[in-house]
């Protein structure tokens, strides 16, 4: 977790903010009394806001806003950019989506972005497969998808969905020398990933330059009070704050959230690594792959991707560090909270049940490798031995004949095997594997 | 003068391109009587092409052009971009002009860009002086102040005049990306000033990178086969031609002209620096300035301003050199040719005889200082001290008085004076000066 400057007491935040509330506060004629009623309710905002997240630039503008926001009674505008090149949602991205619905749950309003302009005329310089070009059929069936699962988390009264094509389609040459004029070269090529292709001389095309002036160009139509977005997205949500200005209007926040580590604990949860848990898998695929989560993760998980009060979050983490609890257990709440956000609490203790069942009755340790396999059908014998799993094709088979082959947990003597998501094969007492499909 | 790849035979070009050209004709269905021919005139084309230009870039692909458009009676479309912000043309600019004219005589088309959209929007960065906006009368205004002076030089008949803004104002942000995506920031910033900006840490709008692609689009527009600048336009005009292909077009010769420096004979021909003879000068005046200019340029304004063949100009330097000419006669004919070509003989004679009866008859030095004034009437005694031809006002005052003092070589004995262009001033015997009203 990132070190966070706390203001716990309404007290520590009157000292850093009083002064510059009551010239503003004052100017707009109110009084004491109002004031200290707004003021404990920005301070509950801003602790429940910085819960997880990586930067707020700067957070006392958010304050400021929040400040405003809540004596005028008129809810912040929290923007979300989404690529519609990648409908399917996992764990990684509701982070972002989480933190949102908090804004939603504290008062305020979503605007989502859907990026579909990119997508539309897809990379002039052909070069990107990310940017390849898309229907307009198919950016709208992708934006149902992402609608469908974004739901999940967020509150639908309070969501508003832009396209951006809607006003970058309209912008002419004249327009876009107007926005390129507020940025500079040099500026530009301070981002990590540009200034890394232009050291190594890999080519950076002029047009690349434009993407985050349009993402920026997009807060402005909004006029966007603060932009979310992963700690990848810092500068571009930095150049949406300067363009505001230079649009004469207010800047916005810029709050990045931390990149998620996928279930391997090492890298960033991607569909692609196969690190992933969507957020429309089933109930007990998502309990198996929480499971299997390295105990280090846990508190962090809990804190991104649970609404569970981080009170509670630190208490399990000390009783872990005292031998209290078994991290098993720590997960197997960890898998419920999750599925109770995706599907429901019925569902979550069903499939608790029906782990403990397959696993804890049956003596499978919890942690076992994972095996990633792209076919469907596999010959037993083989794909046992290409997995250092027996020590020669005839010795699987042999294995499989004797009946020390399971599945499941339960004795399997056929030579073919159709093979199923987060199935467990074991061989003799102690080799066990798990199976992911890709 | 440059160092040039002078090819001056038939004989010598036949055995550098026969083979190419071979190639292309047979295929073309050619015989050998046409083809020399049509080498013969490629030849002469490229000889009188190469008079002057500091590069052609490439020259055979130039060659090519000429051949094909021999062979197959079609003329070649040249093309130069003018910026509407600075309608006064003077000798500087008419480098170019000449040259368009050549290939005029030669039987091409030459396309003038007016280049209205930029002047038409301005500098959205709002720091350039050269690009601040311009209303639609303006320009045009410009346009047609343009167009009076330049076709003093260019053949009216085959000169075809066009505004970008008529393509570039249409052109929307997909088809912009799609433009700025054929060039990379590295080979942006490989243009001299941008460079040099980059290094020192000097700001560089985003929209800068976009004006070479906008110059270079107008050669896409046009399908220009040659596009005419001086040598600080090598980069755009280069940026034109991979334009060119990257749109699947031929690509443009690039053919830039050395810079000319003005009559101080040290910085480049300028209004601003005032070292300028402008084409809408009067005939004396024009006389007057070219006369000022140091023996060295003699030979370089034969070449770049006037139609006088080379060989003659080869026969003046030489002669010159060993002393059998007087500079100063080679300056009168200079002067002269300028002068046939933006007024007409009579006026060149006259102007002639004029100077001569100024400054041979009444043994004023043809090379004095010249000093420059944004007066137009001035107390003489002041005058005279500022400009160090007196040791103090009261000194002007005495020297008036004592009839000292000549203005165009008659006595002057009021203390004020209005002064006019090329005034020649005269205190005591030695102590000259030629005014230049700014």
């Amino acid at each position: 977790m990132q070190e966070i400057l706390y203001i716990n007491t309404l007290t520590e935040f009157k000292l850093l903010h009083i002064k510059k509330f009551n010239a503003i506060f004052y100017e707009q004629g109110g009084s004491m009394v109002d004031e200290k009623t707004v003021l404990t309710e920005v301070n509950r905002q801003m602790e429940l806001i910085r819960r997880g997240v990586a930067e707020i630039i700067p957070e006392e503008e958010l304050a400021q806003k929040l400040f405003r926001s809540i004596k005028e009674k008129r809810p912040l505008r929290a923007k979300l950019g989404l690529d519609p090149t990648a409908p399917d949602i996992h764990l990684g991205h509701t982070v972002v989506l989480n933190k949102l619905r908090q804004f939603q749950d504290l008062g305020h309003e979503v605007h989502l972005i859907i990026g579909d302009f990119t997508g539309r005329i897809g990379d002039p310089s052909g070069k990107s497969e990310t940017r390849k070009q898309l229907s307009e059929e198919e950016v709208m069936a992708n934006a149902a998808t992402y609608q469908e699962q974004i739901f999940k988390i967020l509150d639908r009264e309070k969501t508003f969905i832009h396209f951006n094509s809607s006003w970058l389609m309209q912008l002419k040459l004249a327009d876009v020398l107007n926005l390129a004029g507020k940025y500079t070269v040099a500026r530009m090529l301070e981002r990590d990933d540009f200034s890394k292709r232009y050291r190594e001389g890999l080519p950076i095309g002029i047009h690349e330059f434009m993407y985050p002036l349009m993402q920026a160009y997009d807060s402005v139509e909004l006029r966007a009070d603060v932009e979310l977005g992963g700690t990848d997205q810092k500068f571009n949500l930095l150049v949406g704050r300067n363009l505001l200005r230079e649009y004469g209007q207010e800047p916005q926040v810029a709050l990045t959230m931390p990149i998620l580590e996928g279930t391997d604990g090492v890298q960033k949860m991607s569909k692609s690594l196969g690190n992933y848990i969507g957020v429309n898998e089933e109930a007990y695929e998502m309990f198996g792959k929480t499971m299997s989560i390295p105990d280090e993760l846990i508190a962090r998980y809990f804190e991104l991707l649970t609404r569970v009060p981080m009170n509670d979050i630190q208490g399990l983490q000390e009783d872990m560090n005292s031998g209290k609890l078994n991290p098993r257990d720590a997960k197997i709440r960890l898998a419920k909270e999750i599925i109770k956000i995706y599907h429901n609490e019925e569902e979550a203790e069903k499939a608790e049940e029906k782990f403990r069942l397959v696993f804890s009755q049956r003596d499978i340790p919890e942690d076992i490798p994972v095996i990633t396999s792209s076919e469907r059908e596999v010959w037993l014998p083989k794909f046992l031995h290409d997995n250092s799993m027996v020590n020669s094709t005839s010795d699987g088979r042999r294995m499989i004949k004797q009946g020390a082959v399971k599945v499941n947990g339960e004795k399997y003597q056929e030579e073919n095997l159709l093979l199923q998501d987060t199935m467990v094969l074991q061989v003799g007492r102690r080799k066990f594997c798990r199976l992911r499909l890709s």
